[in-house]
């Protein structure tokens, strides 16, 4: 007997057959005797609507009262399974955020759970009860409720298993696990049986969009055994466990890109101390993110060129505050490049292994591919490129590290 | 300056258009110095949508589960109202049953509101600050959210009038007021300026859906003021009002109809003590209201046929209860006949003018029109009729009682 928290995305509740599925999934996890707390997000294309409808509705965003509006569709969600539950013969009971208590701070659209008071939950399991609970919610310092922004319910439900001491938190999705790499790209992609919590959030905000990357890191911070499953199929997915859990690691765990960031270069900047601060103080001040930087040495030790990414999504405000700088910075000219795409290798076993960003530069080179920008940490590496060469450079690194599934 | 409850129904925030022009009413009583409270309901469609879901994933029906699902209706529109109110520059806080919070019992899916703790809102007015409440909801002894039935949120709305000691409660519909008959059959049918709770009563009850039942016995109750108007029209409504300030009543206010019940006739029962308790004891076992009642005289003192009225919808129900009686109380047949429509006349009047129903009887007869079936009280007489007689006999009457307009 154990205690479990299962959590089901949107897809996996995005019709009534669905729900009904995972309701013999949650009955199945009850009759072999453990005490279940199921996370729901809302049904797939719900929030959406929701969304459109309060941009509709005006063009000021109160972000209090677009929480009141988006939150209501895992309150249908739990709602309905909670229904499809008992059908079923299960005992069952839907808990908003609220209700719960799941405290978060006021940060509207964007809060942070705090604690989590679920004394009534665990009391219910002991009459066999399965607690339903709205995933994405919380109620704030001024009883007001509050969303986790997109994505929260993976947060919802590694809380939730953190405060009911669960001994695994299962992470239903429309993918059976997590792959070395995307399986759309590299059809020799393999699903891996572990990871390790670290690798997990690099390959997480690296673009990996299997988990919420604020899930994993509250997962690592609290030890919850995470297993990222299919909602489709009955298969074991992969489970995010310590790195003690893993006997030999990989030097490389796997391959991931993103096409999320766009590439900025300053022509000719005047190479003199301040300007770095200039560029980048003012770009904060417009709270835009910068990721990776690179600058060249001067020949001449006049001008140089810089170059960083922004996000894709901010590459119009950053151009706005840039232009304004142009002067003040001195540089020829400063030249957007959207099309680009950042691919990243990730492994635990790079900290022991030597030369493995050497042999992931000599891999692309071997394809004719320009690495415009280099990142590192003590886990990955990333390398910028043009975002054509996207699905070669990820299936030749898949083979450099040889990841290729027999 | 007044205070006020402004309720606009499922029709008057359908799309988010309706939305915009529902807060530029609520603008214009903010912007006259009027502290407002609005109700609302969920979109028209939404409530519906809901239900069918709650129905689609399983045949439990757990009150508790569906007061969930379907209180979640309100919750989109209280944001986007305050969002809409908020972009015309008025300041508006959306507010959930358990929020306010509004009290109730725990008798989901048909709660009754118990108290309703306004504080914070009034608090609140002195800021300027509309109260965007939602209807239709609470919260139940049990930290868990009710619903109060089908047209509930006019109940909310006159609760929370009550509450705040408003002034008024304007009950904004896709009508324009009270008529003295279904306009859409007795073409010459007037609005009314005014009329009786009681009036108000008889007729919710009798078949005008313009207001539901349970809200009008409040505002009488509390001495509500309210006003039924349009959403869509800039006209003065109908005011509902005590009595006294009423002048002078006419002796019949309208002429209603409904076609909600439904006729049995139990043939040539035997004439002795205990059989009506027999009939009407059992229908009420099987929770079959039974509304009007007659019983003809024997002509030879053994038997007799005894006629009653039962809802519709409740018919099938009534003929399982009664054909398993069928022996016992000894009758030749039991003829349904759901072809029926009951139609009334209701006036504040009638209890100092005689004749009144002499006056219909005649109009009816005038016209061929066979009354099966009387009931009368101190302020209405309702008669049963064939249906195909429908709009002949609104007409008819209206006509009778001097109620066409010039």
């Amino acid at each position: 007997m154990a205690r479990l928290v299962m959590k089901f995305g949107g897809t996996s509740v995005g019709t009534v057959e669905r729900i009904k599925n995972v309701a013999q999934k949650v009955k199945r996890e009850v009759d072999a005797g453990n005490d279940v707390a199921v996370v729901v997000s809302a049904m797939s294309g719900d929030t959406n609507r929701l969304i459109d409808l309060v941009s509709d509705v005006s063009s000021i965003h109160d972000a209090r009262e677009y929480d009141v509006v988006v939150s209501s569709g895992e309150q249908v969600t739990i709602g309905l399974l909670s229904l499809a539950l008992q059908g079923l013969g299960v005992s069952a009971r839907s808990w908003l955020g609220w209700q719960v208590p799941v405290l978060t701070n006021s940060i509207h659209g964007a809060a942070r759970i705090e604690d989590i008071q679920c004394e009534e939950i665990i009391k219910r399991f002991a009459d066999n009860q399965v607690a339903v609970c709205a995933g994405f919610q919380g109620i704030g310092e001024d009883n007001r409720i509050t969303t986790l922004g997109r994505g929260g319910s993976d947060t919802s439900a590694v809380a939730l298993a953190a405060a009911l001491k669960a001994d695994r938190c299962d992470i239903y999705t429309d993918v059976d696990g997590i792959y070395t790499a995307d399986p759309r790209i590299a059809t020799k992609a393999a699903k891996l049986d572990k990871i390790t919590y670290e690798e997990m959030l690099e390959l997480a905000s690296l673009g990996a969009k299997v988990l919420q990357t604020r899930s994993v890191e509250m997962a690592m911070k609290h030890r919850v055994k995470l297993q990222v499953l299919s909602s489709f199929e009955d298969l074991p997915g992969t489970m995010v466990v310590d790195e003690d859990d893993i006997l030999e690691h990989q030097v490389v765990s796997g391959v991931t890109y993103t096409r999320d960031e766009a590439k900025v270069t300053l022509q000719q900047v005047a190479d003199k101390p301040g300007v770095a601060a200039l560029v980048f103080g003012a770009l904060a001040d417009a709270h835009v993110n910068v990721d990776m930087i690179v600058q060249n040495v001067s020949e001449d030790g006049k001008a140089t060129d810089m170059t960083f990414t922004v996000g894709r999504m901010d590459i119009d405000r950053a151009m706005d505050v840039l232009d304004k700088l142009k002067e003040d910075v001195n540089c020829k000219a400063i030249v957007p490049d959207p099309n680009v795409v950042k691919v990243s290798i990730v492994g635990m076993g790079m900290r022991s292994h030597a030369g493995v960003a050497q042999t992931m530069f000599a891999a692309l080179a071997e394809k004719g591919i320009n690495i415009q920008v280099i990142s590192t940490s003590e886990i990955k590496v990333s390398v910028l490129l043009a975002e054509e060469y996207t699905e070669l450079a990820v299936r030749t690194l898949h083979s450099a590290f040889e990841l290729d599934a027999p």
